[in-house]
């Protein structure tokens, strides 16, 4: 018998209907022998109700603000809770919901972006030793001070992971409305394969690239507590345990290291080019300072000196939201170094090359170049960590260079023989 | 200083405009230099959803798929608590919402119908001191093993009262959408008049007798500790120092003792009448008991026995709703008496005169008797008590008879001159 934490999204519970399908899954895994605690998000399109609601009262700026605003927002995933522990019940099986502060799943007091501290296991385990099925609110737990926090936008998988991390589960099932991970999007790249498997940096680095499937911190969490998660769907029918889903796993554990695991790309990027800067110390703090002090997030940056050595062009990438306030500071801040020009391009985007096999196999970044250049892309801006290769190139050969590069790598799935 | 309890139902927080209302409501108080402590329902037609969707997956039989809904339907007020702190935080005042678990309101563990057991005051005090408004999620509490408990449908109010004798407030100020209690039903009599006081005692006829404006047990709870209540109206901008609505006391404080302070009536009669019953000790417990063990509530209860004295005929009053089980229950229990005959009459009504000076004012009864014959209105059945007589009379009449006995009492509102 083990133990599974089993999460499922707001499209998945996002009606009645929706949430006894749930619990049939939920059913399932609990009449194959194992214990569940299972973590839900509020239904489709209630957060954002609730979210509306406090908007239209309160600016949200103090914290003390965001604590009475938690306090709404926290009620859509206790809804879900209820519901889903009532179906189980109609279903025979023992089931009782849990709110964060019940659990208690202790944060800190940062109202709406609260960190988790620690996660009591006394009463829900006194719970499933009953034979009951433990239904978590996720996204929420308690502050010090007796509260109800969040955990940011996404955070049920965060809970979901943090949960299965403290209660030691076999394994996190993350039921989503799409059948696992893919190796690049498969609305761009119709050959895109699903992964049986991912290593938790890759999964990091295509999560903060932009796939939608699992939030950012609950892979790094996942990652540091060694959490074997799955990423599957809700409205598949094969049995959690047969892992029709895709594992996230330690590197060590990969079956087989690709050289690329995975393409992934962000269309919202902007190009900020400063040229001909005085190229002394403290010019890229003199630039990247200010911007950082106003919440602009920047990307990818590159320098180059000028021949004689005296001068230097910079360039790095913002959202394309962040353009107009980086670009006013850049050219209005007393601060800013002087510059000859200020250029712009709103219409780039970045493709990332992602795997672990990377470290090992010489020649990607090579290929990536060749490949780019046969279809006459130009890369605009190069960056490179160990397990990722990223480019910046005209957004407008996005899918091109997609394609190219996912048959370059061998990612395409073999075509089935009719 | 003074510490007032406020109370909101869900029409007065029905959306964010009126919320906003609200919030003036609270402010104004509280620059006025009291310490408030609010009570909020849900937005009106929240709860009816949440338990709407719990009924879709649950029929709610046992006690632990109720403590589960109570999870669900608690999340209603505690949206609502948020929300006004929000607000009250924007127009500057400083605000925190609290939900049953966090006051703490200690409830037994009937779940869906909770009892209040006790009210911690520790942790709100030391809120209010700092000058705080405390915004309480009306309607719930916490069960001995830490669960959502919710207090059944008006339980608002009763949180409400129960809040202010826990806090010994200087007054519970009920806001709702009606202006105060008034001698009858403004919607059948136009010249019904507000109140400016009631007795206890005599809400607790009223309000059992069908008056929607307080629930029964709130009105008890009051009773009991002494609460001074206000009902006021949310859309009326009088202070509430100035006790624009009606106020509930206890009847030693009424400044008048009117021989009737007020008439209310029911139109979910049904009369039954079982001839020739044979009279002999036991019988009406063979036929009550069953009846009440069926859940089916019997009201008034007339026995009269027939010359020779070994046979009686019974008369009774169920709801309109309970009128068929209870017919086929008198009519098929193997456990009934015998009888001759079974009347039944869904078409009746009950006019009920209630003041607690008929205590000291002879011939009310007699007033009432005369006034209804002197407009042909017969009575089927008479049931007095200390404070009140009910007739049972054909439900036609019902306006016609409303209107002649606030006439004869003097009820009627002197008309204004223009």
């Amino acid at each position: 018998m083990a133990l599974i934490v089993q999460k499922f999204g707001g499209t998945s519970v996002a009606d009645i209907e929706r949430i006894k399908r749930v619990a049939t899954i939920v059913k399932r895994d609990r009449d194959a022998g194992h214990q569940v605690i299972v973590v839900v998000s509020a239904m489709a399109g209630v957060t954002n109700q609730l979210v509306d609601y406090c908007s239209q009262v309160s600016s949200l700026m103090e914290n003390d603000q965001r604590a009475n605003a938690d306090h709404v927002v926290a009620a859509g995933e206790q809804i879900t809770s209820g519901l889903l522990a009532l179906e189980l019940q109609s279903l025979g099986q023992p089931a009782r919901a849990w709110a964060g502060w019940q659990i208690p799943l202790h944060s800190d007091d940062m109202y709406s972006k609260a960190r988790i501290d620690e996660i009591g296991t006394e009463a829900i385990n006194a719970s499933l030793a009953k034979g009951e099925v433990a239904v978590i609110a996720g996204f929420q737990g308690i502050s010090p001070e007796g509260r109800i926090t969040t955990l940011g936008r996404g955070g049920s998988d965060t809970s979901a992971v943090a949960i299965a991390a403290a209660f030691k589960a076999e394994r996190c099932d993350i039921y989503t409305d799409v059948d696992g991970v893919y190796t690049s999007d498969p609305r761009i790249i119709k050959k895109a394969r699903k992964l049986k498997q991912v290593g938790y940096e890759e999964m990091l680095e295509m999560a903060s690239l932009g796939s939608k499937v699992l939030q950012t911190r609950s892979v790094e969490l996942a990652m540091n507590y060694r959490v074997k998660v799955q990423v599957l769907s809700t409205f598949d029918d094969t049995p959690a345990d047969q892992i029709p889903g895709t594992l996230l796993v330690d590197e060590e554990d990969l079956v087989e290291k690709q050289r690329v695991t995975g393409l992934a790309y962000s269309r919202d990027e902007a190009r900020i080019t400063l040229t001909n800067v005085e190229n002394k110390p403290g010019v890229s703090a003199g630039i990247f300072g200010p911007l950082a002090d106003r919440g602009i997030n920047v990307d990818m940056i590159v320098q180059n000196v000028t021949e004689d050595g005296k001068q230097t062009d910079l360039t790095f990438t913002v959202t394309k939201g962040d353009l107009p306030r980086a670009l006013e500071l850049v050219k209005n801040d007393p601060a800013m170094p002087k510059c000859e020009k200020v250029h712009t391009d709103g219409g780039v985007a970045k493709i990332s090359v992602i795997g672990v096999g990377m470290r090992s196999h010489a020649g990607v970044a090579a290929e990536m170049f060749r490949t780019l250049a046969e279809k006459n892309i130009n890369i605009i801006v190069i960056s490179t960590s160990e397990i990722k290769i990223s480019v910046l190139i005209d957004e407008s050969y996005i899918e091109l260079a997609l394609r190219a590069l996912h048959t370059a790598y061998g990612l395409d799935a073999v075509e089935e023989k009719n």
